[in-house]
């Protein structure tokens, strides 16, 4: 089995609808997450167009900054799918059709309902000389490797499914059976949100101060940011040891914004805390709309704690579903403190749940008047203890008032549960 | 004022945390699709890490690729943000504070509550010696524009808003004024679902067959095929003309899968034909867990057709919200024909609403069994005429299913309102 030594790579993806922004290139962000999970560091992520003279270029910076080369796009079946002949063309490679490959494409072709292969996919069975095969088992086109010195250099299907197929499958497995072993490199992730990054710096400043080891990086989003702590090294239990030291200083800092690590998302820890206490969830959306119910719902096992939610959208609704007072709706108008509280009791109330949460505000773009401008909120949560209300006025279009909402509503459930006067640990 | 003569461009986007995959990199397509706009063609996309010689290289096959550069990223007050320096440092420009600049960061801090300025931020007020600055309105770092020769070497911030913001007040005006008018280019999306890549393109292969003039790409994703007719040249007319014939032909022959186009979401069309045909919509969710609503919802003004929506996850809710029969639960399961007719009929006439659409499937990644496995989803529409069900087989994890579920549910309803037998135009 040949060794790779070197653990630097490059990512390339090819289509000119990535350079011109009608796809968005979510690929080389995948590609590089995983390969910094074995140890392999991206230098550079390089986006071409569907132009050979373009794409050899990419594959000779490639080659020169880097021995991994994993390459992504124009592998299809269609006119504008090129990126095979230009790589194989920069090898001197020619290109033959793999008569096996050729059996594997007409079987899936057939297993779909298809009587004859659609003639155009005779190139997903063309494969450059002496280039190792890995079977997609999403799609027709089977990844490549091509060898070639020390380099390795990888294609793979640009639709994101295939290509994440074929990289879990196939091509994480072959690289890590290879490197050498080199250097671990370990990280670890404090998500925060409710504080801005330039804040945040600050406050964490004493902490972070000139900190080299571990490397520190503010990852900011507008529903909040992360703190990414990475190090280095060969001793593995040295280096826990060292981020776990940061992480609590942070902790003992910024506690209050803290709302999980690494892969957790605002609702799964929402889940969790509902989960420990045992306490059942419904929620009354009016300007998310259903957002707060999806991320919920992202959660896998989330019906154990989820019951219900409902989308009031019209008055007529919050008063049937809810059973929100008509007069508060008229005097008070639908996005006021008033209904916000009644909604989150009224769904608490007739769903039988131990919290209720409710959302009402201005949307956008238009709704808006001088006393309630769009991005007006009010997110109200109703437990056994009280009703609480927070007021929020959001920037931005629709929909990030949407996504800023849902994250409010989202952390005020969590807020609540760590209430130590209220619910005991 | 100077005049730029090459409407080619690279985008050069920094931070290790796009290289490992940290944060998807959402700004090189935005920034691409804005050039395109003006006619301007990204020709390499480049990403690299916080590296001064990674990015010094990216700097110089830039300039030797494009007059026009534009970078992002690695703008801000923390530690890691080193791009002013190694780009000043490549064009040879010393960094020197900018008095005026300083101010206006100290006054957007105190703006914004502060009493004095986080000392790291004034690294936001150097500028590299005959810069161009830019104000951001939306951040503290501003905007650079260094000259050098042919080169237009524009830095922008990496927070998304701020860089938007940027490119639409500032940069593409001042692209636009300077550039010579060139050849301009128009494109048309045919945006389809429910119809595979390959199965379109032979469709259409009659229509497209060696077709060079517009250019037409395949763009598929998970929830559709977008089919993209691009034409560059001087005569607009002619050329509206040309992309406008070869559009016709395609409906001609796939009309049924082609829901709308360009900027048309399916939920805006859905929105404009239920206006057209005057009908209200309400929804009852079980695995979308409010998805629909969300997307429904994601367009402004639905409140004009959209009344409300539940998202009834246990079968208690589904009994009290809809009414549905509780021997149907028992008997048929949650995840049956049955029960999503009866959900769609209950919301339909709890509502008051014309239309009520249900979803009800297993969206994993537990729950599955022999008979009703993980992805088997059905969805109902009820309206004045009948009330119809669909059932599919889906195959990916969650979060796909919700989303392909929500996809194909919405398309039930744009279909059955384009049934001429049912609603007339």
């Amino acid at each position: 089995m040949n060794t790779i030594t070197s653990n630097n790579a490059v990512i390339i993806t090819i289509g000119n609808e990535i350079l011109s922004g009608k796809i968005l290139d979510t690929n080389a962000s995948y590609i590089g997450k995983k390969l910094g999970e074995i140890g392999i560091s991206p230098v550079r992520s390089i986006s071409v167009g569907d132009v050979p003279s373009d794409i050899q270029w990419a594959v000779k910076e490639a080659c020169s900054a880097a021995d991994i080369i994993i390459c992504t796009g124009g592998l299809g079946p269609t006119k504008d799918d090129i990126s095979k002949r230009a790589v194989a063309g920069y090898f001197g490679r020619r290109i033959n059709v793999d008569q096996e490959q050729l059996r594997i494409v007409e079987k899936k072709f057939r297993a779909v309902g298809y009587n004859k292969m659609p003639g155009n996919n005779i190139t997903q069975a063309e494969v450059p000389e002496g280039a190792e095969i890995f079977p997609n088992s999403r799609g027709t086109a089977p990844g490549l490797l091509i060898i070639d010195g020390a380099t390795h250099f990888f294609m793979l299907p640009g639709v994101p499914d295939e290509m994440k197929g074929l990289m879990t499958d196939h091509i994480i497995p072959y690289l890590r059976n290879r490197l050498q072993k080199h250097e671990i490199v370990l990280s670890r992730t404090i998500r925060t949100t409710g504080i801005g990054e330039s804040r945040l710096a600050e406050l964490l400043q004493p902490v972070l101060g000139n900190l080299d080891d571990p490397e520190v990086a503010f990852l900011p989003d507008p529903l909040g940011v992360d703190v990414r702590l990475t190090t280095k090294g060969k001793n593995r239990e040295e280096m826990l040891q060292k981020i776990q030291q940061i992480e609590e200083d942070i902790i003992q800092i910024v506690s209050k914004y803290v709302y999980g690590y690494d892969d957790d998302t605002l609702e799964s820890v929402v889940g969790s805390l509902l989960k420990k206490h045992n306490l059942t969830l419904a929620i009354a959306e009016s300007c998310t709309g259903g957002l707060i119910g999806d991320r919920v719902t992202a959660v896998p096992g989330s019906s154990e704690y989820f019951d219900r939610g409902v989308i009031t959208y019209s008055n007529q609704s919050k008063i049937e579903l809810l059973g929100v007072d008509p007069a508060a709706l008229k005097d008070k108008g639908a996005v006021s403190e008033e209904v916000a509280r009644q909604m989150a009791e009224g769904i608490r109330e007739k769903s039988g749940c131990d919290i209720g949460v409710a959302t009402t505000g201005i949307a956008g773009p238009s709704g808006g008047t001088p006393e309630k401008p769009v991005g007006l909120v009010y997110i109200a949560l109703s437990d056994k203890f009280s009703a609480v209300i927070r007021t929020l006025q959001l920037q931005g279009e629709r929909s990030r008032i949407k996504q800023q909402t849902t994250q409010a509503a989202l952390n005020f459930i969590r807020l609540r549960l760590n209430d130590k006067n209220l619910y005991s640990n």
